[in-house]
């Protein structure tokens, strides 16, 4: 038997969670395989946001991302001494077929952190990508918005844009994050917080948007929307603005602008991206080539 | 000279249209012609909700479509005599190049009045079947949800997904729309006016709504969505919900669905849609079937 050390939830959130709402807890776990099995060690965990939105019962651990070391194996995918992406949860030791794992990633880029392969190379990397080539679709010289532009994916989605030669725009809630958007080739962001922002908006896009990568939902979305051009693409990767509410909150009413401009709107949910390994390649040789 | 009485907007609209907001005006047209012109006269007007939303200044003419004889012609397309579907407003004689008019239609069914031109064999059935053929696509056994569910374009709408195998649901503002709807053969129709219609919606569709033809936006719509299945496909054919709205109204957040159930809306505008003649067509024969 090993030791897992394993987070759960000790209880409800009240708005933001908080250190008191989670414990650590040992599990044991019997370190004898049986075919296809694998026993990995966490190298490093994600507190992704998602997580926050899927119901996990008080006593239960949290879906959640990690890269591991293979520490035993009986699954010729994934020798031993291998490193994998999977969605395990925050915990140390696990044992498992090897369904949790996304793919290995042996070949991360060698002056960047380990961590990366839970960022750019992660989730958050593999969603923006997808996200904006496959429902976005943006032509150069368009004009790209992203909300949450610097949150783990909108700061994929950005650089992105950029590469693929489009004007991109985003919202953040602090200066800091401001200036670093700026500094990842952002033409224009704003702050939400503390700028008028429906005049940011129209300021940042004098020519429209054709695209928006969503983040957030609600009034933010509603005014984005409102500034769309015909043909716009809209693409819904998270929800924030509803995320500390118990009732869900009111936005002006969109509908009228999907008529009129005959926009197009799609949940992005990366589970339903069968094979994510292209996509990394794609990811893990553009970060190669700048470093 | 000949006279073509054609209505114009006496005064800006408060809520809904009245009669003393309209007045008809007489103009002179020059009934000689020049290369590719045509001199028609209206057959059939019709007064279809989408004309309110067009902004019309006052002193203008309605942007409207019509049925129309051809009086005249040099345009080889449109001889004298023949039977043409145009957008050229609310007026009886009018000369053109023939660039208004959808398709010629001589050929209508024969038990039908003429009307049924400007109707289900005129915009609101070719956006019927565009929207729910290119946007919803429907399979056999999914639940099509309508609102307006008797409108000119729901009407055309539930008849199709009735045709296409599926189980359809659908609501309106009086009952006798509601019987008139299930005499259609509507699976199940709601009076959203006078029903408890959340608990009324989540009757009607017991095992989740998979397309929802969109005919009235905002809260109904929220409702909707939230009962949708993963993979649910919109198409966002109205607004009504805002129709008399200064200001646009506020609706619950629909984002946080689309994220978790891939779900994904399109505006549908019949105006993207090239050549109509096809989908005129198939309805046509439809029509001719069954009489």
């Amino acid at each position: 038997m090993v030791k897992s050390k394993v987070y759960v939830k000790a209880r409800e959130f009240v708005e933001n969670p908080k250190e008191e709402d989670f414990k650590v807890i040992e599990q044991n776990v019997d370190e004898n395989l049986e075919d296809e099995e694998i026993l990995t060690e966490a190298v490093c965990i994600s507190p992704d946001p998602y997580i926050r939105t899927y119901p996990t019962p008080v006593g239960s651990e949290f879906r959640a991302f990690q890269v591991a070391k293979v520490l035993k194996s009986k699954n010729k995918k994934y020798p031993t001494g291998s490193i994998v992406l999977q969605e395990i949860g925050w915990r140390t030791i696990s044992k498992s077929k090897g369904d949790a794992v996304w793919y290995r990633c042996d070949d991360l880029p060698p002056n960047e952190p380990v961590s990366v392969a839970t960022g750019a190379l992660g989730m958050p990397g593999i969603t923006a990508h997808y996200g904006l080539t496959a429902f976005c679709k943006p032509k150069p010289g368009e004009t790209v918005m992203v909300t949450t532009a610097v949150g783990a994916v909108g700061i994929i989605v950005g650089q992105i844009a950029k590469l693929m030669g489009c004007r991109v725009i985003g919202s953040c809630g602090s200066d800091e994050k401001v200036r670093f958007a700026k500094s990842l080739g952002y033409d224009a962001v704003f702050n939400y917080k503390t700028q008028d922002w429906k005049t940011a908006l129209k300021e940042a896009a004098p020519n429209g948007i054709d695209c928006y990568f969503d983040n957030v939902g609600g009034k933010m979305s509603s005014a984005v929307i409102e500034q769309m051009n015909p043909g716009g693409r809209i693409g819904v990767c998270g929800c924030i603005s509803s995320s500390n509410s118990k009732d869900i909150p009111q936005a002006p009413v969109m509908q009228v602008h999907f008529v009129y401009k005959y926009l197009m709107m799609a949940g992005i949910n990366i589970f339903t991206l069968e094979d994510k390994k292209p996509t990394y390649d794609i990811l893990n040789q553009w970060i190669k080539d700048a470093s």
